[in-house]
């Protein structure tokens, strides 16, 4: 149980976090930063947090959890702005879908108060962003992994684990190394994709015919191609390295792919599909490993 | 009304047919013919159709209404197994994804025959094939797109248009060469892509680890590629001119990604980016046109 909870950045994932919190009856109140003064008023218009604060050292004050929801980019900066608070017992965690230079970042800001941080990243998400659509369910039955490094609190790792899990999420533990690598293969490429391909469509002179022809299949494809713009721009810029070598593999099996068409190779090109639809089939979300640490 | 169903090719989508006319009270009785025994004697069973034909020509005869939804490759020779029933006044229908080659092949079997086959594809489907995925519903609030040709018999186009929309369908027509422009647009590119990815990510050393990580985004876009191999090889390579012409646009907007990723310009990202999320945002199913012919 916690006293208080600290938001920066009421968002979507902040938001849903608070909220997780409060149905589970594991703070007694919330506290919120957001950049913009009108967000943080609506959060607590919509009962996300108790109070809204006036600057991010002060969402940070009297805490003992507090959560960096804000876009990648943006995370530097709100560690400089609190690091003077940042003390040894109280949990910080971030969202961020980037791991390496989210830790980067805090060691270069907090030094050896970077023993307070738990870098997290809850694999969970909307394609509609902003405290509106913020939900206590959100992290429900979602992964969360967590990438410590040698100069973490292994107390605080444990606290963090703790409070997810009983929000109802899977707790993982990654190298942050291991979660970059792994996830821009299975969301920042896909991301990518996704925004490329809606705009190869969008953008040639039948596009408007062409979408209104789409069906379930393009539905689906396309769903992530509406995810919020600021957060993505950040994500694919600061895991790039690792989504280029992923792009790059995607661009070989797709010329793999192509050869057969083009040769009219069918029995190869059945072999390809074949082997992409049988483990899709087969493939189960949260089927890989069990729950750690609960 | 008719008296009799054809339906050669018992899978998902000529099962479907049968049950939503069988629904909607718009035949008295379905014969229906599939290569494998166990597939017509499991949709008798199943209630789908009422007997089973031994040939496709036995499932033509005595039949006003056929329809032939197997594989896009199967087509041909499906005419010419049918092409002595082919009657005048009897309206003869696929559900082929590519219009193009189908149409090639009526006119070099059926001769001047053809005019009673009216080209059709309904832009439905499902991730799962084969009879027992069969759905009286498939083809509600679905777009049927039509491509007559010159030769066709208008009165089978008129008759064709009526029994889609008795069923629920929005019906368009097209030309076979639109229609094969559009789709490979919205429907065949992505499923090569999708095809292409999900082999990227599996077939790495990490890949199965990989994929124990992956959320909600990745299950969506993905869910296209565990479709059937069969159906999908015959649809990629028949429509491979239009597949490449599109791939080629899309990997031109890869690259431009891309570029934007590597050289760090995070304000062209973002615009690509919100390009695409703004648009899918706005984007609806079935909204670009009202249905035709009702």
């Amino acid at each position: 149980m916690f006293n208080q909870l600290g938001v920066i950045g009421c968002g979507l994932m902040g938001g849903s976090f608070a909220l997780a919190l409060k149905r589970a009856g594991l703070v007694k109140r919330v506290i919120g930063y957001s950049k913009s003064p009108s967000t943080t008023e609506r959060a607590k218009k919509l009962g996300v947090i108790d109070m809204a604060a006036e600057s991010a050292l002060l969402a940070v004050s009297g805490s003992d959890i507090v959560l960096v929801a804000v876009p990648v980019s943006a995370t530097e900066a709100t560690f400089k702005a609190i690091r003077h608070l940042v003390e040894p017992g109280v949990l910080f965690m971030d969202v961020g879908s980037t791991k390496r230079d989210v830790i980067d970042a805090a060691r270069r800001v907090l030094k050896e108060r970077v023993a307070s941080f738990v870098p997290a990243h809850p694999i969970a998400g909307k394609e509609v962003s902003g405290i509106g659509n913020a939900d206590a369910a959100l992290y429900t039955n979602r992964q969360v992994i967590l990438t410590p490094i040698s100069q973490t609190n292994p107390d605080l790792v444990q606290k963090a684990t703790d409070v997810w899990a009983a929000i109802g999420s899977q707790v993982l533990r990654m190298t942050p190394e291991n979660h970059d690598a792994a996830f821009a293969a299975v969301s920042h490429l896909p991301h990518m994709l996704a925004f490329a391909y809606f705009n190869s469509v969008a953008r040639q002179p039948a596009g408007k015919d062409f979408l209104s022809l789409a069906g379930p299949g393009f539905r689906d494809f396309t769903r992530i191609a509406a995810s919020d713009p600021t957060v993505w721009r950040d994500i694919l810029v600061s895991n790039r390295e690792e989504l280029l070598k992923q792009s790059m593999r995607f661009r070989h099996t797709l010329d793999a792919m192509e050869h057969v068409i083009k040769t009219g190779n069918i029995e190869a090109l059945e072999d390809l599909i074949r082997g992409a639809s049988d483990a899709r089939a087969g493939w189960q979300m949260n089927a890989g490993k069990p729950p750690t640490n609960r």
